[in-house]
């Protein structure tokens, strides 16, 4: 191992360790800060009208000089969804493989970023240089085409990030993963190794993107009399290319539908990625001219997304499409933990329509199983492991096999966001902590909803409210106006009359009793009504509505 | 098979069939009506507040002197859960095995209805007369002691229902089902068998209960030092057993913990389901005086739920119990569909708080896979097919297994709830529907909380609520207070004072040009409000909060 000067490397992972998703991770070696990955997170169950969770990146801006750029391994939307937000602060240059900078270029047209954000598109096999570090990026395989590790080279040492990784030996686009040159930068000497956790609980090797072509081929040849129907992924244009051969092979015209697989399928076949026979792919809008059995229909939906074209399909609501007994459907997925009781519910859909639903076996895993890891390890043989990419059981599996591996426990690394890990080839250890966070975005607000509002979402959620509005008179303190009781989400008034005239007695009461004694505070007034409505509408109900007491002065 | 004289037997599911849970049944054959199962469902997702869901029963109540009694299957929730509801509307007697007996009256003592309830304990084997039905009671399996299938014998035929069910021929507890008994009553001539279809999608066999005994054996031998915490189903008395068994021998002492866990444990053990060596079960309190490696706790959370005692201790919340770096934790259990996202977690914070957690393997259903139920049709041989027990997709499957096993298509009926079929050895049709649906238990609120509501709930939970409040004099119309406009849920305040502020001018001027065109109808103006803040907040910030005007005269 080369010998560093005695300045050490800082590792920071502002996202991504808590939770999936929210991919993020800085490197700092004295004035040089380069940022891995700006992916955003979807929302928690409990995260109730959120869109989308993007990292707090305060580190960056405190540091904003040593920012020299953004490196991407791939472009899924947890590792690029951020960078919108993130760029209108931290206006860096982005570096990427081809397809990952297509994607990327999407998004900064939607949010009008495209003029005002560099660029730069790598090869693999290809460095950069910035600041002080050198970034080298690997061809791996992935869920995606064009993913990258990355060979992070800094004055105390290297640093290899596998990103999302697989070990495909005969992928269906471009190389298998460069498992030579992992060796050759292991043989230099590594001193952290930062590897994919997804799929580290499982055993064994994922199985090649191909081996589903082969399914898709069997599938045709059994199927040959219906309509052929098969949601995925809309970033897996491998596996769109497998569907567009199979297709070509017996003889069915290919429809792409649902926005977002039309945007990839679109940068892909623009890009070079998709290879797509004269005459396949054609406009929904012409599939009325080719019987069932000469139809394949690429969709979105395979989570069970309300608004994705299977599910609306499957309800009925879908304006082009409808599904027909006889037709085949296949989720080629698997749900994400999560969305199984939103997948089970499309099928039933689609089941009770009279489609013949295949949902096993027509789907491999984009991310390396535990024999991939151990085969990355050993090949790098790095002195440091810091698992990443995964919820802390993923990274504890990793971790497990790390040691099995031989790597010293004191060597092995789980860390959380925002600790600062530094290291050279004498030592490593978390030396300190940044501040980090979830910032939610809902609509055009990002980051105004914050835990209150979410708690009174949980609480309007749980049993509604109940609001009571009255106005008194400005020096006299006396009633002029109401009670009156308006109430949402609590109780279906017309079938409750009884319950609402009682509710009003009880708050009449409390005002009552607030004007004999003079209370003329109308926090204090208001306290008294919340308590007493409370009181009378949980001992009736056992219900705990939110109560909203509002004065005016007239 | 015995002619019938012409008659017509009637089968109504009254629920159970577009959902998992709330099962019922209702059979009828001229004056008399049996139902078979009267169990809850736990709330979808989108029914915001809601506790739990029961069945309507209107036509039970518009039939109420032709039914003679509820016949029960087993002690499962989705069996017997809504027999308190039901039971105040239909005071029939209830037929049952002795532990399904003993679990039903837990309830009816939460409920104040044990004196008002008549109930008869039946054994395996067992007849009982009910108006013109004769309902035999067969030995099963399932993942609770006690199951039953029931012949159903009519004047039009003898129909078979499975109840939940697996074949284990080596059971924890009591003997394996009944296969002989099912084969002689096949012999007979069997008009409709009603088979479980929860596992129709699963190849193979389920395995026997005893796997998972040999399993803890295992695990018990490998982890000798440490304390062991196993989470399970609480109604899963042999699963229970079967740990105090490998506690025993191990020499560690157990502590049951949950509340639900408790009430099943306690009833089972005085029932005699449960065989508890001297001295083994100890109070959670006396865990103190025994060192970890000489204890077991068996513990109610194996879905993650928030509240269940594995959930409190994994979040530190827990009375009694901490978790412990080096403690093992067994998930007895797989998630059901819905709660992976939530058991996650749990693994999560247990790993996080240095525990060993073990959650594969060590469970087995209590459900009969494909063969099971090849098997059961081999030796009931009926002329008609209706799968009963799952989603829609689990029906379809059994309705596969069936015309595989030779019974016409014509002959497989998926029945939707509310369905009539009339039947008897010369034909079998869906002539008729019966009001059916589902009724929300929201607190003590039963049948109060209806889809208004709830998309209140939905619209609050998304968005959150903005209220406008003004006051106007009787008879000029003038604004005399306000508008004041109060949110929750929508946005915090003290970071948007400026969009709560032009919020208030676009909603005055609204007032103005309202009064201005003198319209002094209240609807209309709320109307106005409504609108001309809707649009204001959609086009600032891409929401939609519910906005509620409301208006006081003063």
């Amino acid at each position: 191992m080369k010998k560093s000067n005695g300045g050490k490397l800082k590792i920071i992972p502002l996202g991504g360790l808590e939770q999936i998703g929210m991919n993020i991770t800085a490197f700092e070696y004295e004035d040089s800060i380069i940022v891995v990955d700006c992916g955003l997170a979807f929302p928690e169950d409990d995260m109730l009208g959120i869109d989308l969770v993007i990292p707090d990146i305060t580190y960056l801006k405190d540091n904003y000089e040593k920012v020299k750029g953004f490196v991407i391994t791939h472009g899924h939307e947890d590792h690029i969804g951020a960078l919108p937000y993130v760029l209108r602060e931290i206006n860096a240059p982005i570096y990427a493989t081809k397809l990952t900078i297509g994607l990327i270029e999407n998004k900064l047209k939607e949010h009008n970023l495209l003029r005002t954000t560099k660029r730069k598109t790598i090869k693999h096999g290809q460095s950069i240089n910035l600041g002080c570090f050198r970034i080298e990026f690997i061809k791996t395989n992935h869920s995606i085409q064009d993913a990258s590790a990355l060979a992070i080279y800094s004055p105390a040492g290297i640093v290899v990030h596998t990103g999302d990784f697989k070990v495909d030996y005969t992928p269906v686009f471009g190389d298998a993963i460069d498992l030579q040159r992992f060796a050759e930068i292991g043989k230099k000497g590594v001193l952290a190794l930062m590897c994919d956790s997804t799929n580290a609980e499982r055993k064994g090797f994922t199985m090649s993107e191909r081996t589903v072509g082969k399914t898709f081929d069997n599938l045709f040849a059994e199927h040959k009399n219906t309509r052929i129907i098969i949601a995925t992924f809309a970033s897996n244009v491998d596996r769109v290319q497998q569907i567009i051969n199979s297709a070509y092979k017996y003889g069915r015209k290919v429809v792409v539908e649902g926005r977002s697989m039309v945007n990839v399928i679109g940068t892909a076949s623009e890009l070079g990625y998709l290879n797509v026979p004269d005459n396949t792919l054609i406009d929904i809008d012409e599939m009325k001219n080719y019987p069932d059995e000469q139809m394949v229909l690429i969709t979105t939906g395979s989570q069970g997304e309300s608004m994705a074209a299977l599910s609306r399909m499957a309800a009925n609501i879908h304006k082009k499409v409808s599904i027909k007994p006889g037709d085949t459907i296949i989720f080629s997925s698997n749900p994400i933990p999560g969305n199984e009781k939103a997948v089970s519910r499309v099928i039933n859909e689609l089941s009770a329509k009279g489609a013949d639903v295949i949902f096993q076996d027509v789907h491999v895993s984009g991310h390396a199983c535990q024999e991939e890891i151990k085969l990355i390890y050993s090949l790098v043989k790095p002195k440091y492991s810091i698992p990443v990419h995964g919820e802390f059981r993923h990274l504890k599996a990793q971790a497990g096999i790390a040691e099995s591996l031989g790597i010293p426990k004191e060597n092995i690394f789980i860390m959380h966001s925002g600790d600062v890990m530094e290291l050279n080839d004498e030592s490593a250890e978390i030396t300190g902590k940044v501040h980090t966070g979830a910032i939610l975005v809902d609509g055009l607000g990002v980051g105004d909803v914050g835990n209150i509002v979410l708690r009174d979402r949980q609480h309007l959620a749980e049993d509604g409210i109940m609001i009571v509005v009255l106005t008194l008179e400005k020096y006299s303190n006396q009633l002029l106006a109401g009670p009156d009781i308006v109430s949402r989400g609590f109780v279906y008034v017309r079938e409750s009359e009884d319950l609402m005239g009682q509710a009003k007695s009880v708050v009449e009461d409390a005002i009552d009793s607030c004007l004999d004694r003079r209370i003329s505070d109308w926090g204090k007034m208001k306290g008294v009504i919340k308590d007493s409505l409370g009181d009378f509408l949980w001992k009736r109900t056992k219900r705990k509505p939110m109560i909203l007491p509002i004065i005016m002065e007239a």
